[in-house]
């Protein structure tokens, strides 16, 4: 078992997927589509939204299932959809995003190494995998409001009921409209919606940067940078724009940003190098990091190896450097020197990655204004040891949206989920726990103490990175018990290897192999807006 | 040995490529980039452009080597492409397109069968495998212009110079600016630069229609279809607009047509219907064809097989159709009926694929007014049996924009780029034969004749089609012997192992392999925009 320490890199080893068949597929996932539910007017303030419920007209006459709504299609989200029992409870999950992404790959992708789409697997493929029903609204949750147990959501995109065949009960309900406003009710609330990139208040990143977080990211760089190339081979060598144009600056010196940089100087000097040798030997990647190591999760060991790795490649490493101001072409960088003083450099770029760390999205600081416990967060939502959102008794946070003191990791978020669904299931079965925990007014963690809840402990599983020219680098815990630790090209295929394990989908983990085994035999697929 | 008759499907078993392993590139494919080429200004006509020419310094002290340009990076720009001898002809490339497309596997890209990545294969990567130096020109060819045996290029996007590692000369003139016109000079021409698609005068096709000859069609398709099938699914069953959002007609019962068809057949009953089965029932796909048969190019028994297996999935087939107009959400459509008079229906439409055909581009009929003996050119160009274009002596014309009398299909572009191939080989083996040419003034097929060349012999290998529902149709013949006609399940396999032999490419046949094997256990990718 093993994981990492980044809020996009980290992992766990999850318990194997069975593979799945054409076969399987036709037996199981035999799914209903509903109509949109129901809908009627409430009315919110000054404002009147329609309020929606899920359920089918059987379901409303003889209701005794609890509502879980998940906010968000990440780590945390994705994992609670297939661990929580949807026969015990009507699940719906609402998200923009409507397919989870294999984060940890993510850095691979601008170069081509790994195609964008193996690394993704549609909301509704682990929807229709599972027993009982699940509601998948493709909307962004613009607000959510404890004081009367809904969600905002706007702009609907779409909305499916994955019904498992075997369930009879259908509603006929005339849909809402696209673009209407309208309030999701829910008796439990799961809100993982993650975290969005941060500037850190530095102007002009988001208008001159690239950042990599999500897909469209990744196909945006690649399509700058291969322009960029196009742009510098019409020009002769020497010419300053054209060192320009070659120049790609990566600020941050996390998982991310590294192996970012590493998987792009391997495009170069494996790929771009066998056409274009004399322009691929102009390229500059510089990897800018405002502490003094990279990869500072790591232990000293491994950290000091990944920087040794770095420098023999041509990345040029800025250490204890901060970026002060973005302009169109070039950015402003002020090093700390060992005496003190700092030294301000102008780095110029053709691209620009920023991958320094993330801020809380808009609906979660929203949340923090409408609970009076929440006034002071600042980065996410902090949470009891239940994972219950302090100040509420019915919503919980899980992810890069709760603060429990643990950093922001997708390992984290994946056994928080996890831990979640048991108690979910635990709920289910005391007598009276759900009547006792939503009628309460305070004390809202006294049931869950009450009832011999366990608080969430989590087990660190250790951390791995890729650095480029196939070394990476592994810590494998289990909490703190340490299993293997090394750095090299055998770590190398340890980090492929484990990342494939830990592919939440078996499509996802066929893709993958598929990518790798290609770049055994030929170049990378680096094709602009492709 | 087999093909097909049609613009884009038609294909031949071209030789085995050897397999490419890492070890192979590293060694065969180290070349080097070189600079823009030097320039010169020409004065032509009021407008003053530059003319340069693509060769080193050293190359214009010694020159012996004719220059040859390619236009175009279809089939027969790409045949050619890999069989002129480049150690004996300085070879030019011009393309806007930067990368060769498999033709016959884009009607499986919109439903996510095969990924648009896995059937193409960027132009360099043909050129950076040839002995001898190549050029590539990231360019629209806007004219040619056979008084000054030069081309017209607009708007160059980027300009490589592949060359093996051994030859030594090298140009480092500054660059020509991207936005700049200037003319590229020729000894030989080979236009290949194909043709684009036809709306036969139809009103509304380009505005709300999609065609299906390039990559990014390919991709708006997908989007279209994806989007249409979001909102028909917040719409109540027998909504009339759910209904016209669900609906995809295909105009032109050609291979393209049909295959499309299937496919997006194939993807509703297999995929969508596993998780949206209510919204898969109502989809509704139209084939609209002028003809009295679907794929009229095969002979009766099989185009009848085809329409059998078509009728018995839900594709509704409008045979002696011909579309009036069309219009946002809707199109006009003729129906002569057997008694002589024509019906009239209105068909609703969510997405709209026009595959009926192609005409000539603006080059080639800008070249028609050019030579006399083209003046009466609508189609193509008029070539001898030599492929020379009529009226010119150095311009030839191979595939979809040249006229023999041959069906515009991939196999005869194919063909035609080997026999000229064989021709230049020999030319350059005869004394004095591109001066004797090339100064002529009348006669320019003397040359030929009287040297003892061999007239363009074209053998017809066949032609193949996919019917949806894992059955296709195929009859192999070689010129009139016919080896093997057959349609279904087995005839399917048939199709899929001859196709991935004609790949151009071992990545792109290793990447189709993956794709389909995949398919085998998991559903289409069929991402919205991706």
């Amino acid at each position: 078992m093993l994981s990492r320490v980044n809020k996009t890199h980290d992992v766990t080893l999850w318990k194997k997927l069975h593979s799945l068949t054409r076969k399987s597929l036709s037996t199981t996932t035999l799914l209903r589509q509903e109509a949109p539910p129901s809908s009627q007017e409430h009315l919110s303030g000054t404002s009147s939204f329609k309020t929606v419920s899920f359920l089918s007209t059987d379901e409303k006459h003889h209701k005794t299932k609890k509502s879980v709504v998940i906010l968000g299609s990440g780590w945390g989200a994705i994992s609670f959809l297939k661990n929580i029992d949807a026969t015990k409870y009507d699940v719906s999950i609402i998200s923009p995003r409507n397919y989870f992404l294999f984060t940890p790959l993510l850095p691979s992708t601008p170069a081509g190494t790994v195609d964008e789409k193996s690394i993704i697997e549609p909301v509704i493929n682990f929807a229709s995998k599972k027993k009982g029903s699940i509601t998948y609204i493709e909307a962004e949750a613009k607000a959510i409001n404890p004081d009367r147990n809904t969600v905002t959501v706007d702009s609907m995109t779409t909305v499916a009921t994955l019904k498992a065949k075997d369930s009879s009960s259908h509603d006929s309900v005339a849909g809402l409209k696209r673009a209407e406003p309208f309030e999701v009710k829910y008796d439990y609330l799961i809100t993982a919606v993650g975290a969005e990139p941060n500037t850190f208040g530095v102007k002009g990143v988001e208008e001159y940067g690239h950042f990599l977080k999500e897909i469209p990211n990744s196909l945006e760089i690649r399509r700058k940078f291969a322009e960029n190339i196009e742009k510098a081979n019409l020009l002769p060598k020497g010419d300053p724009e054209r060192k320009r144009l070659l120049s790609i600056v990566v600020v941050g010196g996390g998982p991310t940003g590294v192996e970012t940089a590493g998987e792009l100087q391997d495009y170069v000097s494996q790929d771009l190098k066998k056409f274009l040798p004399s322009l691929a030997e102009e390229v500059q990647i510089h990897l800018v990091e405002a502490l003094p190591v990279v990869l500072n999760m790591f232990e000293k060991k491994l950290s000091s190896y990944a920087q040794s790795v770095l420098e023999k490649t041509t990345i040029k490493l800025h250490l204890k450097t901060a970026v002060g101001k973005v302009e169109k072409d070039h950015l402003i960088a002020k090093t700390k020197k060992p005496d003190g003083t700092v030294e301000e450099q102008k780095i110029g770029y053709g691209t620009l990655i920023w991958a320094t760390g993330n801020k809380a999205r808009p609906v979660v600081t929203d949340l923090f204004t409408k609970i009076p416990e929440q006034n002071q967060s600042t980065r996410a939502l902090n949470v009891n040891q239940f994972l219950q959102v302090k100040g509420s008794k019915n919503i919980f946070a899980i992810g890069d949206n709760a603060f429990c003191g643990l950093p922001p990791t997708a390992q984290v978020a994946h056994q928080q989920a996890e831990y979640l669904c048991k108690n979910f299931d635990k709920m289910e079965k005391i007598d009276g726990f759900h009547n006792t925990l939503l009628k309460k007014t305070e004390k809202f963690d006294l049931p869950f103490e009450e009832n011999g809840f366990k608080p969430f402990n989590y087990i660190h599983l250790g951390a791995l990175a890729y650095l480029g020219s196939e070394r990476a680098i592994a810590n494998i815990t289990y909490g703190k018990r340490s299993f293997y630790t090394g750095g090299g090209l055998i770590t190398f295929y340890v980090w492929r290897i484990l990342y494939l394990s830990m592919i939440l989908s078996a499509r996802s983990r066929f893709k993958v192999i598929s990518d790798w085994l290609k770049l055994t035999f030929f170049k990378r697929d680096f094709f602009k807006g492709l």
